[in-house]
């Protein structure tokens, strides 16, 4: 009766970043500010290195909410980018409704701010669809560790699967040998012990 | 088989108030105290905001328990309150039953104190009669971390949905455009990093 | 789907107590020794208050794990007592399965040291022959907070119920009415904030 | 509609130790080293103990990843040892899978790091083709405590039950009596707090 | 020769609010936020309510430092309003300076954000010159733990005295009957604990 | 240069408890209530047993702040008792600083509620009178752990010797032999592990 | 009696990076590597934007320990390096010596790994001979949070003064008016708060 | 006015082993049993491979506190071994202040359990005397992280250094050319991460 294994597929999976905006991530308290830019920033070079198809949707991004951190922008200068005139679920955005419709995947990824708003209520609307919907955890922020439990629980009873950015890229890369200077080099930009030990492995072997 | 999304609507939902009483406040440690008073406060600000009707109660409320807190019997001056006489769970109290049926609503949106007793009795009464719940994590308290998490886990388990009081509010609200200034508001007067972000738009805007 | 309430009724539950023994309790470190004897004693209190059928049973008493706690000995003087020769999971003692048998109840309260192991194992084996098991969390330790978290994932998997002493207390009184002293004083003797109300309360209201 | 309770049986069960290498071992942030270290040759050392067919493999160990633990390599001299090239889920490496079922074994006890990847993938898989799988918590480690959490949910959702070394330990050996020495001496090299209760005993009994 | 008691004199004493902006409030993240608001709205309350010279000052306030939290500027109309064109150091700042010495008082009260800048700078400089500095502590934030933790050992080897806004108005008051129900109305405002306790004590003895 | 260590003695020194009231004890929230009142408890136990004469004091304890905690009250009954009319630091109450000099003891053993008003002042002016002071921290609360640090920086500076209720004791009785029982029975009474461990010794050796 | 307020100048400070090597990295558990990383490299880039000299110096970088952190190396490329063949104390080898006398300065800014021995020796022996010494602790790291304390307290009690690079940077600089651009674009890369502050204020008035 | 710089030096160094108990060291809960092991033998293990004197010492090892822990007696096997018949204070046991005197030397490095009472007490009164006192922090334990900063502020304020043992080795080691393998070893078995390092290391270089 347990939930069975759905196995995230470069082929078969699109990206959701909903309303990291610079406004926002003043909001976001259960996470350093330092690790969590480093999070957003590792998924969309994922989201980009498996050429995933990735959205991008803002929640009144000329009010106080502030604008989509430019990284995000640049990363996915040709993406769908809906900026929506007031829908807080995203899904309830026609737009971005046929933008993910569009993608022609029914595995989703999403991560957002804050956790149980802008990323809950889309996924929990995707799965009641039918999507198999898969949370960026570590890449989406909330106000304390209260309110993130609270909406994992929430998303997890409704049968997301929860993840963290490397997980979801050792899951779609399967196997080393597909490009190990690809994952190599995205593990090194992103995580720092990672990266010490391919300065000492090359340090020593580079010699030879 | 995972439990479908059960979506808060504010012409389905009733919110509960349990025992935010003067002295079993002394009792809530699992969150600190000003943040505590906040999170109530804009509970009530919301379930007033959104129109919801709202039941009040309390236990013993002339013995050491204390009496409701001022702030949310003026918030709903016209709204039920059932002091009861002994009723531990207040789902047991006939008042208070017929006060929730009565509303005519099928989303019970709880809080109180503490959680695993005075939210969680009548969360899990109601869930056995077919109600929709949704408790309000964060404007529940108890003991201390050990007792939230066994409360919230029961609960879970028997099928109510944990929320945030933001979360709440966003789900009720569905669309930004339906009332900014409404919304503006009470996050501005619950949330201080939203406040600022507020202060500092208007100030760059207001000269314009 | 989810699971039905099943409520705690003091007709239907007996209380298991698991090797709470003088040298066992040195591993227990996911909460603090001032606040673990409390909970226990009080959970002993309660039992004894509530007439419930209480099983005390010891692994290897006369070896390091040290006798049981003379406190629960002494408030359970006729009550099955079970020093099992071997058995790690005291539900493979026929002694102490024909004690639980005994009781005619339905209704399991367990706690114990360690929580993974002396309260897992036989909650596990009791929700596998159809008890309803109440694990009494803030009663029961181990060795850390990764270990207790693992333990009460497996347990509640399996079905079982995770409560505090206050919400066993709680649940099985259902009403103040039944014994405003006796309830009043068990919350007295083991929760300082609530015995603070109480003296606040009587100094203000002896003197009318 | 719970999850039924599978026992740990040493005739049923093999361990899958994958990735303890000591590169990878720097990521590992959720766990002090001391105590990791620890409950990882522990886990190891029961698995001797109760000579169950124990699986070793690594990735990339050539690489920045690093060789493995040699510990683990001096307890097991004749496992199957499997040097991935390049495979991240264990289970998608023809050997492995091989060693597995030539195990004949349905019970899978399995601890690696990085939790999410190393362990969870493999245990997701074995659980989708029928195996009981347990997770050894501690003896795994991860980045921090989000992504472990996540790991857990991820597994636990799926059905895998969370344990400790010391819960597998104890469900393996069912009874003191099938030797008391070798299981003291387990815990004595392995849990300080009863090595103390071991040696205050034999002082105070080898006298007599 | 450890450092004599310096007592805080309402004769003797000013107030300088350094840099509590809506756009560096945001980089507060050793604080909660909801607690941070309290506290320095509670230290402007008592600075009015002691009468004590209150001197503010901001930093680029037209620039994304954004402008000061308007519940200050609203407190103190009459006040000392220095925004330092490019000063990082408000004691470098003559027009700040001025207003320091116009006080004609030699205790100073110092709190602010960033605490290692914008309070720690002018504590020591006014130190150097023979002020008696005291830090409000929790009415002060920064960047994190480590960063405040720094901030006060410097701070404090220089002389300066560490506070809590709670501690200042008690050490200014001296005396309940100096005004019992102005210091009452200012603990009731600013601590939840407190005005329950005069909930309840109202409750009962208001019917006698 | 560095202080030079003044050693507690028996002889020397009297005990001050300052306004554990039962009211103002629902602020203490740096440390968990069982062991803050086990701690409290345990300091007058020893200050009993050592026969160091002891003073009582209180604030307003007919108002919101509530009356002294009975077993204080109750372990003293000779102790002078001052109930303070107003004077926030008790220092400032001439009862209570006659009742000081009464004892005719140099060193000063301070506790009480709330750590940087209650403690720090008498602390801070009996240091500038040329007492010892020692500060039992344990024994000693406030509202969250940074105004307790700021509150020991305070005091630490000045002299203050910082202790916990164990070390005074400890200190205090200098030798085992001058009484085994009496600092055993101290100790099994407020320190379950050092109960434990005597239960467990007795039962070992109680045989023989 | 306390110590004298020393301010840095840009003029009279060098900055000390000791041993952030790739393998030392790996023994740094007392704050995030995600935010040690950029606090690091903060520093680095902020000795260079105010031209002080700075020496780097690692100890037996071709074992174990590993090379120097690349990103050092490139943002000094004419910086003396100190490759110890084996002191421990960078400040007991003559060459390191030699170059801190080199440049004249008599503020020496230092941050290594790890704290209590590549930071605390040095500074140390710098401060006997009458340097004034600034440990930057959040670009300095250990093993846990108990030996940084102790680290800390041994540094400050000899006399160093504990900052921040954010602390540095500010009292460095002195006035924003000295370079907005640069100063701000320092904090623009290290501070991701800050950085959104800049972003949502240049959207608001770049469209002027 | 700072303390001078007094560094370790291991021809004028003795370490004090006080009270590392079986019984007593269930009380020290300040620090992981498995890392508290790890770091007492580490101390044993530096202090015997710098041959420097060592004693030993215990306090009523046959009753509840336990016997020492069987690994120091075997480390020091010629070592002074003081079982004190009842002084609390090492120092007042005259041939524990013999064997110190004994050894000649001035540095006395001290750790123990519990430590505001067993180390706090003999470092106090060592320095009363004129001896330089080095608190080994991290192999020292007691109750709580409370108690842990009062005993270290309380000694720190009369001249003790704080150290950890890793602090300690290297002080005393100088240069690692005096012995790179001695002191690898002494790291490799205690510090799990720079074993890693050099199992990395010796893989990438033992094939060349």
């Amino acid at each position: 009766m347990s939930k069975p294994y759905v196995r995230l597929d470069k082929d078969q999976a699109a990206v959701l970043l909903v309303d990291h905006q610079a406004g926002l991530l003043s909001l976001v308290r259960d996470i350093d500010p330092d690790k969590f830019k480093n999070n957003v920033l590792a998924l969309a070079d994922l989201a980009k290195y498996f050429k995933l198809p990735t959205i991008l949707t803002t929640s009144f991004e000329n009010g106080p909410n502030g604008p989509l951190v430019p990284e995000l922008k640049e990363t996915f200068p040709e993406a769908p980018y809906i900026a929506r005139p007031g829908q807080i679920n995203a899904w309830d955005n026609e737009d971005f409704l046929q933008a993910v419709k569009a993608t022609g995947k029914k595995q989703l990824i999403i991560a957002g701010v804050v956790t149980e708003v802008c990323v809950a209520f889309p996924a929990l609307s995707a799965l009641a669809e039918g999507y198999d919907v898969f949370v960026v955890t570590d890449a989406s922020g909330t106000f304390n560790e209260v309110t993130r439990d609270a909406a994992w629980r929430r998303m997890e009873q409704a049968g997301a699967q929860m993840m963290s950015w490397f997980g979801v890229a050792c899951e779609l890369h399967r196997d080393w040998r597909n490009d190990i200077e690809g994952l190599g080099a995205l593990f090194s930009n992103h995580i720092p012990d990672y990266r010490n030990l391919i300065t000492s492995y090359t340090a020593l072997t580079s010699g030879k």
